[in-house]
């Protein structure tokens, strides 16, 4: 009933949410989904919604079912290397999944 | 100090957040999480919280957790058959976790 | 490419983030990734978003990633013993994830 699947997630700057929409398109990711508003602390230092000073700094969770690992990592990688290699604070890890009716990815 | 537990996840459009909720209800479900204000990209198109036209389609997250995989099934088998396969646009997966005193659920 | 490592959730009444941000520093966690505006049902009752009578309880979610089980087991025993086990409703669960080049956390 349930086919495996992985699931990619992407945390980064609420700033480059659009260019990295923009990359998953050329990559043909079939949907996404993108949770906004977060907070949290990194390497980059924190940013905080708790009322400080620091509210600028909000972060984006994008997450993004595929079928199989190749094109999970190949996801993982362009983003890695296209925003957070140098340029922007984030993180990007895979889960394994499964998914009910998988026709619709 | 751990025990394996099953978390179920909904992304479906928010305008059936309370029908859904409804469902699990039925289903005796003890605890779920609603994460609101989502956007994404799936087969019924585009919806956009990025200031676009198109932000009328916003999607909801619901988590459940559940102590085995059959009853995480059944609740992923009500919420397609009722909602995701034909009317509303949605995915349903489960991971593998593992809580902390699982008394709670 | 990827290495494994793993992902602590602890999802809380909202009105403690703050002195569980404060645990999680005395705990020397590097990174965590604060979700809100959060409801759910859970052991101590409905928790409504839906504009209900009941939305003073919002939940938050936070995520933590460390690279090893013994850390996450850690940070999960601390927040069960000081928040959850008696005075607050709530729930922490490990998940395994994989992540791409980890020398950030």
């Amino acid at each position: 009933m349930l086919t495996a699947a992985k699931k990619v997630v992407i945390i980064t700057e609420a700033t480059i949410e659009e260019k990295v929409i923009q990359l998953l398109n050329t990559l043909e990711v079939k949907g996404y989904t993108v949770h906004r508003s977060l907070t949290g602390k990194g390497e980059r230092g924190i940013r905080s919604g708790l009322g400080g000073l620091i509210s600028f700094g909000e972060n984006i969770c994008i997450e993004i079912i595929v079928s199989d690992e190749h094109k999970a990592l190949a996801i993982m990688e362009a983003v890695y290397n296209k925003f957070l290699a140098k340029n922007y604070a984030g993180i990007a890890y895979l889960e394994d999944i499964r998914v009910i009716r998988p026709e619709k990815f």
